[in-house]
């Protein structure tokens, strides 16, 4: 290994330079402003907790994602956080326990052992809300609008909406009453999209042939008529599974109600990425892009394992994702200002900086180059003061 | 471990909730702008690297102080980084090799295997700056001066400033030509502060007697007339090592003049905590605290080993230790809204949060409780618009 190579960063990890920076660090603050004037309170969860409380209710997925590290002090293992979701959860639901709904916001690193996707990163700048203590279409129709308000914040256009609901494959498969060994196969089977597979596996099952139908039919019911033909097949087979599906199609008239300009994809086979979600799920795309730009969803029993069960939606972004939507701002005009340290000029630097602008000072004995320091004007004596003047060039 | 030891956090290790959080952000911004209204301009390093890169130059402290990962893509040693001052380094050499002065800034989470004094944090939120580029004082008095002022930004007061200057220590040892182990046998005698081991120390080396002299009266030069009392002393042993003393009591001279209500404490002999410095050095504490508020100091050396020799020198602080001075900031008071997804409303919450107001929205089937959510005023229906009133209480 060269000199060159051992400083290259690992794959999926990057360093953010000074033009960028400015973008992420001005959308950052733009977004936390935006979901505190939705009442959104900002929390920073810990870095590393004792895994145990990490993955807890968070599922396979997350354990697998998430880069463990021995205590030196206590000798037991804690891991990086991966998702910031189930961290906030434990927030409300141990730290803050509040009566009333509750609403979280936060804008924090993360961590996971691979991308979710070849080329994606492995340290997202994560930002997102999660809305608790309330379970309904109201709670998930606040969480959407959030999302696709911060998207068009984030100069993303073209937007596509994936909306589904766990809630209809999962309550179908508990009132089938199939083996735990039986749920995790037909999971699979959906996640592969395995239709063959699929008829044969109910074949061999007793389960009613209402819901098998239903059942063997999700995968596939995405798109423009999804709900129309979905309605039937639900309706015979499940009535609770049939509110899952009336709360879906009124999100959908809610969504395209209040974001005309975005296009709502109905999928309700889509179980793909969604560890811990319980009920309505969603995700933005842009022009097919294969990677998500923000995504959500419902995750009722998260709470329940930090010893409070508090109904939960919510979702994320990736910030750098999004900043990358962002034009650069160039860096503001500075003012070079002489090297010196008598009191008359630290003074007018005073003046300048608080009135606003940017004054970069000279250094005795090396070459200050105004335009790599970005200034167009220079600080000069007179008389007894100072005036600033446009740089020579 | 019964249900609620389970999810107590490792020590160390903190969540910060909203009303703390908001305080965080605030001052974050506040100190952020500050900085980049002096020229500086904000990075973000990744939060982990291969160990080669994050620990080179770096010294064994950060080594010992650094969680190591392995790459599942590569099998390589990754590390979570313990300090952003080295990254920061590496980003000026290897990443924007400038040819003049490169001022830049940073507001990440670190993390630390122990905590640096008993109680203290290993998951420090630090914030601080980074001057590339210049070797003398001017660029020191600029650290110096930014590390007072965020400090006072802060709402810090009763500041003691530590200085100090490795480089006296170093020049010194340096000339005296003692081996490798004596010099590792020397440091270790300076931190003990052990007076009569350290002449003995000198009795068996063939070192100059005016070196020896300085060198054994280094570690109690501290104090007001410290640098009156080292002068001779150091004069007498080397005129390399006086130079290092003449830029000290310039530094002095500058802190003094510029902030009057600082404390300055010189100090020799203090190389306690200071990882790869060879410069003047520097620490901000407040009436006898153990621990600082604020610390840094000139590392020359450091860029070397990223391919390119720069001088530098910086300061970093745990903004989270900043925050605690700061008055806890009161919500804003909050607009309770009614459920609802009309269009009127949907307007009216738009209207309201765009004018910068903090509007929550009900939620059908659960109580809001406006004390909870911090409301003030709620809306409601007035013929075929909306009205703001104040909470009926």
């Amino acid at each position: 290994m060269n000199r060159e190579e051992q400083w290259l960063l690992p794959d999926g990890v990057d360093e953010i330079l000074p033009e960028r920076a400015a973008v992420i660090e001005r959308l950052r603050r733009r977004l936390l402003d935006l979901y505190a004037r939705w009442g959104y309170e900002l929390v920073f969860p810990p870095l590393i907790e004792y895994l145990e409380s990490l993955l807890n209710g968070a599922g396979r997925d997350l354990e697998r994602e998430t880069f463990k590290l021995t205590d030196q002090l206590t000798g037991r293992m804690m891991g990086v956080r991966a998702d910031l979701t189930p961290q906030v959860a434990r927030i409300d639901a141990h730290s803050l326990r509040r009566s009333g709904p509750s609403r979280l916001c936060y804008c924090s690193s993360a961590l996971r052992t691979r991308p979710p996707l070849p080329g994606a990163t492995r340290a997202p700048y994560q930002i997102g809300l999660e809305l608790f203590g309330h379970a309904g279409v109201d709670s998930d129709a606040e969480v959407i609008s959030l999302m696709l308000t911060t998207l068009l914040a984030a100069g993303v256009r073209g937007i596509t909406l994936d909306l589904g609901h766990v809630g209809i494959y999962r309550t179908l498969v508990r009132d089938s009453e199939l083996s735990e060994d039986d749920e995790q196969a037909l999971s699979d089977l959906y996640l592969r999209k395995a239709r063959v597979e699929l008829d044969a596996f109910f074949a061999e099952r007793r389960v009613s042939a209402a819901t098998a139908a239903a059942l063997s039919a999700l995968p596939w019911l995405a798109g423009a008529d999804a709900l129309q033909r979905a309605r039937p097949l639900i309706e015979a087979a499940n009535p609770a599974a049939l509110v899952k599906l009336d709360e879906l199609a009124e999100q959908v008239a809610r969504v395209q109600d209040a974001f005309p300009d975005v296009r709502v994809h109905v999928d309700l086979g889509e179980l793909r990425g969604y560890r811990y979600h319980t009920g309505c799920i969603f995700a933005a795309y842009v022009d097919g892009g294969s990677e998500p730009f923000a995504k959500g969803g419902r995750y009722d029993r998260i709470g329940e394992v930090f010893g409070r069960a508090r109904p939960a939606t919510g979702f994320s972004a990736d910030l750098k994702l999004l900043a990358a939507c962002q034009p650069s701002a160039p860096l503001p005009r500075a003012i070079l200002a002489p090297a010196g340290a008598d009191a008359s000029l630290r003074q007018e630097l005073a003046r300048l900086r608080d009135a606003g602008e940017r004054v970069v000072q000279a250094l005795a004995g090396v070459d200050s180059d105004p335009a790599e320091l970005c200034c167009d004007r220079q600080l000069v004596p007179e008389g007894a003061g100072w005036k600033v003047i446009p740089l020579s060039s």
